[in-house]
């Protein structure tokens, strides 16, 4: 469970009104804060499994661009 | 292009460490705020044409949540 905090309400709003919208609801925001902090949190495991099966215990660059293409 | 200062560092630093990492390095971190704000971007995008095609100006919860399958 990712809480709340952890990426802004006000970061998504500006992320919505970069990709053009004239508005956004509040709610809407909170849903993108959910639905990124979901992606986010699947990249970083599937990452995760890949660093520990090359034996290293850090999540690394590298590893999370290459992941995310399957999340 | 979104800017730096959407997604902080320190959120990826926690959904990272949430995820399972011990270690996260800093770059790993920057990538994951970039890919998360690319995917946001395009969830947003994708969001804004569907609400436009309702007649609706403003991005809303339900559309979000029903483009993050397509993103």
């Amino acid at each position: 469970m990712v809480s709340e905090e952890d990426l802004s309400v006000a970061a998504m709003h500006r992320i919505i009104k970069k990709a053009g919208a004239e508005r956004v609801s509040e709610s809407g925001a909170k849903e993108l804060a959910r639905v990124l902090e979901e992606i986010g949190l699947k990249i970083g495991k599937d990452a995760l499994e890949f660093s520990m099966y090359a034996g290293r215990k850090q999540s690394k660059e590298k590893t999370l661009r290459s992941r995310q293409r399957n999340s």
